[in-house]
């Protein structure tokens, strides 16, 4: 394996008007980012350029200059604005010529389909004369790539299921050197401030800092501690002693945090949530007001959900508290809809009537509306019953409406999984 | 104002690197663009570069030379590789210098706060000796305008609040010209398919094709139609114009789709539908077996929802359904939990129980699990209660699990406004 550093540098070139005009949020660059970055790559600039044969030819051409692959996507449709591969054919300095199997494999899938083939959809299958056809078998559009200014220039279309079906089916075999730059873990944490978190392993950052990068990203309860041990591109670090760097941090970390790390990397709280459910052979009911079925919504989303999930309650007004779930109108009257006796008979009521060892109940304040001095916007109540007792604890919540939902709900659900490691 | 195409043309330049590693999408930059685009700009380019002084002075230069506007996001936090005012300076060729009224304003900020200010606070003061500060009330990072080789560069910093707080307070004043290139009004369906609805509006398409752009997306049960009226940088459209010639597009959609089209630019399903609900002092319930909470989750996102939708039932299980709704066992024995009669009997079992208006019953096979030859994932039995009848509808739908329960929902929502309409 080449170590030379420009053999490990890449740049991302996306294309479309409509990435450029507020319509859509360019997602591929940041995927591919991803996936390169894995493969031992370091991306060092993205481009984006309209649909237009010169723009195009010119962002490429840089790209080439700089760097030793490019990655383009967009621009490779049916359409008479989709001209990526006349763009890559001025880049080329070379004309485009029909590929006679790309052609025969466009006309057989619009036989199959029994749809007439339009003039447009033979465009598709006019690429550039240097450079080879990648086969797409996610869509019509063929993906190319080209030798140019010393790097190599990998075309790929704009959807981004394409994308994602070239990259694992096509790119990976090609470009997956086995040995990343920049190795990362992130560990997830539900209910710490940022700043609380940061104040906390402090000591622990200091202890490991010449070897691993912390990070810290917070959004609606949920915190990630982000760690990364980077080599450079001429002096790359081992995946073992990477792996090890990091296994370090996590074991000193889960000492300091212990069971307050729900989940690293791509695991999200209710999945795990579903897997200690499953785990303990356990199941839940939620009886929810101001998150109005998003817990449930976030349980339901895992597949195979329906084995510990049984159901639940939307309460939204003070009649449906009391009447499908049993809380007491004097509970209501006296205490409130947003009180801590109101969440506790919630979350005992929804676990009674589904029978189940686990009942969730909130209620509480979202906004922007229905805030008093005393229980301003923000102000829940969580409350979890099962093994005989409930827990209970009152929330104050920043943000507007959704990330006062999205908050409460995390935390329900990481409370959950605490209260089954008892 | 002027109607010079080099005062129209825009470049944004994002910088971090995040961004371009796979952990950040970015979403500023299309933020941006969609901002500026009703400005009267035009955006050319995007460039992302990482946290790299030279890497960042490039970029910005580049762009100044090509457009006559030029936007930065990120990296003016207060931690070392926070570079882009070095940066700037950099391509100003100017020295920094310590800006003594930022300071004092960074000083107060954490005053306030009681906690101690550290000396890498202190480098978010010093700023490049050309240009000027622009007052960032919503964090603690200046924003900051400098001109570069004919070009005004506004260097803003990454957090998308504070990005969209200056453009929406210090940059509107000065770059708003009032007058598009680009004018576009996107029209929202739900429950055609994409390429059924193209052959449904060709004859209209055809009709204004020399005046308005048609492009077309789908996701998850939803289609939009997107119109635009294009001028170019020499020759804008006027407003009023571009008004009629899209108002002239809509009433012959509107006139062949009808009912079809349920809203327009930024509507949603849940608040269009929560409009028409208040407006019919009509109260709705929801009983969700597979969409497992996504429909209440979605009403309720709407602020004011109590008005109108007063809960519902999560009925994963058998047995919820018949307990807790009143489905009859028989008829989940004899038809089956999937089934019109199982819907049906869930929305008139949730409406009488809630004792409101309207009841939305689903029931149906998410996946990726559960699915059977008779059927398959991806079947959705739908019914509506209300006004003395029930409506109900067997779907067939396509996709992951997620989009299965998206478009359920988008349907189940759909259906209830068109019901309204009756």
């Amino acid at each position: 394996m080449s170590l030379n550093p420009i053999d490990r540098v890449a740049e991302i070139v996306t294309i479309g008007d409509e990435l450029l005009s507020g319509e859509t949020v360019d997602t591929n660059s940041s995927y591919l980012d991803g996936l390169l970055e894995r493969w031992g790559w370091i991306v060092t600039r993205h481009s984006t350029v309209p649909d237009s044969v010169p723009a195009i030819a010119e962002a490429i051409q840089e790209a080439a200059r700089r760097a030793s692959l490019v990655i383009s996507s967009g621009g490779l449709g049916p359409t008479e604005d989709d001209l990526t591969l006349e763009g890559l054919g001025r880049a080329l300095g070379c004309p485009l010529v029909l590929h006679r199997p790309t052609l025969d494999r466009i006309r057989l899938r619009f036989e199959k389909r029994g749809t007439p083939m339009t003039p447009n959809n033979e465009r598709q299958a006019r690429v550039p004369a240097v450079g080879e056809v990648l086969l797409n078998e996610a869509g019509t559009a063929p993906a190319f790539r080209a030798p140019l200014l010393g790097a190599d220039v990998y075309v790929l279309p704009g959807v981004p299921g394409e994308v994602r079906w070239l990259a694992e089916n096509i790119l990976r075999a090609r470009l997956d050197r086995g040995a990343p730059i920049v190795h990362r873990r992130t560990l997830k944490l539900i209910g710490f401030g940022e700043s609380r978190l940061e104040d906390m392993i402090q000591s622990v950052r200091d202890a490991h800092a010449a070897r691993v990068v912390f990070g810290y990203r917070a959004q609606a309860a949920e915190v990630h501690i982000k760690l990364a041990v980077r080599g450079t591109d001429t002096t790359p670090i081992e995946p073992a002693e990477a792996r090890d760097r990091l296994d370090r941090v996590e074991e000193d970390l889960e000492q300091l945090l212990g069971e307050a790390i729900f989940g690293k990397d791509e695991d999200e709280i209710a999945g795990v949530l579903g897997g200690a459910l499953m785990k303990a052979g356990s199941s839940v009911a939620t009886a929810e007001s101001c998150t109005g079925g998003l817990i449930a919504a976030m349980l339901t989303d895992v597949p195979g959900s329906s084995a510990y999930y049984l159901g639940g309650y939307v309460t939204y007004s003070n009649e449906s508290k009391s009447e499908l779930l049993g809380v007491p109108a004097a509970t209501i009257l006296q205490h409130g809809a947003v009180s801590d006796e109101t969440a506790r008979a919630m979350a005992e009521g929804v676990r009674a009537r589904f029978q189940c060892d686990w009942g969730i109940g909130v209620t509480g304040i979202a906004g922007p509306g229905g805030g008093t001095p005393e229980k301003p916007v923000g102000t829940v109540n969580l409350a979890i019953a099962g093994r005989g007792s409930i827990w209970s604890r009152r929330l104050s919540l920043f943000g507007d409406r959704s990330a006062i939902r999205l908050s409460t709900a995390r935390i329900a659900l990481d409370q959950l999984r605490r209260q089954l490691l008892r």
